[in-house]
């Protein structure tokens, strides 16, 4: 994309309505721009990262196995009526009534609209296991929405939901979610780790949450430190291997790690003392066993192999897709702006021309430009006018992992300059260089 | 996909309340899944296709260069009372309270809320031209919503606007999405005629929609025969070049095409008699320029060259993204089923084996999926235990245009056979060949 094309509207001045630096920084680089009180238009640098997120929840759920659909945003209350959580869920609940006086509600989760899709279309043991999950906008009218994409009342999230037959069968799709979490988070760039959380509205016995740690975090923390030191990597797993999952289970959850809301002091104090760490986390998503919770109320029940039917077990499995923008640029920021990840990067790498209209540096930075989108890359020109200055500090600002500069001088020498936001490193090469570098970062990525 | 691991839900009956046969066969194919009046769940199958059309419409919007972004679903009723709209709207528009007592809506369009975001952002007439689009989930509450997703209350739609400094730039504009829109209707195997039309509540001077021929479309269309025989084809397009776009909607609206709505009897009796018809069209898409007609009362103005503030010209451009899976059905089926243009098609092709358990079969499909996996390519394998007739029915349901049949007596001769949905002819030869000629079939589309 060339800058004098698009549409990326920065801002100088930080607003005063942002207390979070994520916040700050997502209405500063043009991201987001509010439209209601916790509802954000998505501008197109924010919208693309969206879908860089939302794309790699995709591909992880469906490497498991895991199979998308997409149920709409406004609800029947009957369903909800049915199993309880109409008159249970609080203001929360965005309650709607159409031109004909119905009730009906903006989603705030899908627990009862999968249950029902269940119910009508599957009758067999033999159909199980199923995973359905769906990426969609939800609503909770939260009472004083803030921190921007990171509280809104509007937002994206993708759920997830299990069935299965046992409960042995149950919990081994939660650990394959937990499997799963654990590799989209490590794509996006961030650590994520698994605590032991209470299951909140949702209802269920076993359930884990994953939380970024970050100073502005909403949650106070307690973990052993060996656990900030495991990485799942690019191992390989199967799948449908309930021994490969478990292992992966037992080893990121084993150490001590919990929320302030099941925090056990006597337990912590068991963990080395030099160890023991405190801090503020993000929840980025949470995973629920919850057995037969709604099957039971709602009749969603297969035939057995005895021929006699069974409640199905489920487990919902969230995570907060919008809310990641925020969560990601907390865990990875400087002074200057955001760093993106690799993998989530707006735009793989900026050029800079620093003398817009001087015909070899404006050739260069063509041919430097058709050359990494013949490679498959998206690289985001900065060919306006606007002086050198300008034009790092926006880079900076908007944060995409690397720059190249292109500038008279060095083209006098036939170099180019590639920078590295993360460490603001510069290293001179030929651009033929420079390009099969960013290429070779962006292998198996982009 | 392994059809035993996937959830594909086909009804045997008719289901009673489709009235149409989009709907009825998106309901038998397991596409959709109503869950209010006019609401609807998207199943995998249903969901899949949705996707590649979105897909499809992203691509050619951005291979013209306009700007793809997201604004959110839920509109506060301010800028509606801005821009008079929000009285002027009428019932079907869901109005919705929030906890705080706040006038919400959902939005059946947006064109108040990207002026109000061009007006806080865009100040000078060298940012122009700009054209922003989302593809977002819409609600209409329609008095009477059927037809399944045809006449939807939450629907799926592209919506583009455009922003130019005179109204010959928001022309070009305009031309410009006729040629991004034919383009994209081709690319799903639809022929979509653009035919003059009343511009409705969006209100504006120009405008065309877009229609689809089939007898049951909700409108009565008059046109001249010569213009079904127009293609768009391959040709290469500079989107930037006014005479080319002009070209384009010159040579595909000059013909007399109208709905019955503009509908001109004398003006249509000066085609030749042997070239006058009239049918049934289904609209999937409208173009619209409007002038200032919101630029003006909200003021989005931009500082013109002169450096005197200048209304922007506006034009907003509309595909029916979830409407367009009736529209492809109700245009290409048959009394098997649904027939899927390979731009769209859910899985590129089916393998049926005919003797699940044989291990001789069960390795030639085995091996058919992977080859086809590994060219990039998305077959759907039907590896239950369903006897063969089952299969063949659900295969011709659901639509996919290719289907592979591998057997143990064509595997004694080293052939499978390969049949087209759309002829029902069916061809023997090995199964490498039938991998090369998939691969072909699809080079250039999957």
């Amino acid at each position: 994309m060339r800058l004098s094309r698009y549409f990326l509207p920065v801002l100088k001045e930080n607003p005063s309505e942002a207390q979070i630096v994520s916040h700050r920084l997502m209405l500063r680089a043009g991201m987001i721009k509010q439209s209601a009180a916790g509802i954000y238009s998505w501008l197109p640098l924010g919208f693309k990262v969206l879908r860089k997120i939302e794309t790699i929840v995709h591909e992880e759920q469906q490497r498991a196995g895991h199979i998308p659909m997409l149920m709409p945003t406004l609800q029947s209350a009957d369903l909800w009526k049915e199993s309880g959580r109409f008159d249970a869920y609080g203001p929360e609940m965005l309650r709607i009534k159409d031109r004909q006086d119905r009730d009906m509600l903006y989603g705030p989760t899908n627990e009862e609209m999968i249950t029902d899709i269940f119910r009508s279309h599957v009758g067999s043991y033999k159909d199980l296991p199923m995973t359905l999950y769906h990426i969609q906008w939800k609503f909770r009218d939260e009472v004083r929405p803030r921190f921007g994409v990171m509280r809104g009342r509007e937002f994206l999230m993708k759920d997830g939901y299990t069935f299965d037959l046992t409960k042995e069968d149950a919990l081994h799709a939660y650990n394959r979610h937990l499997v799963t979490y654990l590799r989209s988070y490590e794509r996006m760039g961030l650590q994520a780790i698994p605590m032991r959380a209470d299951s909140g509205p949702i209802g269920g016995d076993d359930t884990h949450e994953f939380l970024v740690l970050a100073e502005t975090g909403e949650s106070e923390v307690f973990y052993d430190s060996q656990i900030t030191e495991l990485k799942f990597g690019d191992r390989e797993i199967d799948y449908d291997s309930v021994d490969q999952c478990q292992a992966v289970m037992e080893e990121f959850t084993s150490r001590y790690a919990r929320t302030d809301e099941t925090h056990d002091a006597a337990l912590f104090a068991e963990v080395p003392a030099e160890r023991q760490r405190s801090a503020r986390g993000i929840e980025v998503g949470q995973i629920f066993y919850f057995g037969t919770k709604y099957s039971e109320p709602m009749g969603a029940t297969v035939q057995g192999p005895d021929g006699k039917p069974v409640p199905v077990h489920m487990g919902s499995h969230g995570i907060g897709v919008s809310r990641l923008l925020g969560a990601i640029i907390e865990a990875s920021h400087d002074d200057k702006g955001i760093i993106w990840p690799e993998g989530v990067t707006p735009f793989h790498v900026g050029i800079v021309n620093l003398k817009q209209g001087d015909d070899q540096a404006d050739a260069a930075c063509d041919a430097l430009y058709a050359s990494l989108q013949a490679l498959g890359l998206d690289p985001l020109y900065d060919d306006t006018k606007e002086r050198a200055g300008g034009k790092f500090a926006t880079m900076d600002l908007i944060g995409l992992p690397w720059r190249i500069t292109v500038g008279p001088r060095g083209l006098k020498n036939g170099v180019v300059e590639l920078t590295s936001r993360r460490t603001g490193e510069s290293e001179e090469m030929t651009p033929e260089a420079a390009v099969e570098k960013i290429a070779e970062i962006y292998r198996g990525i982009a």
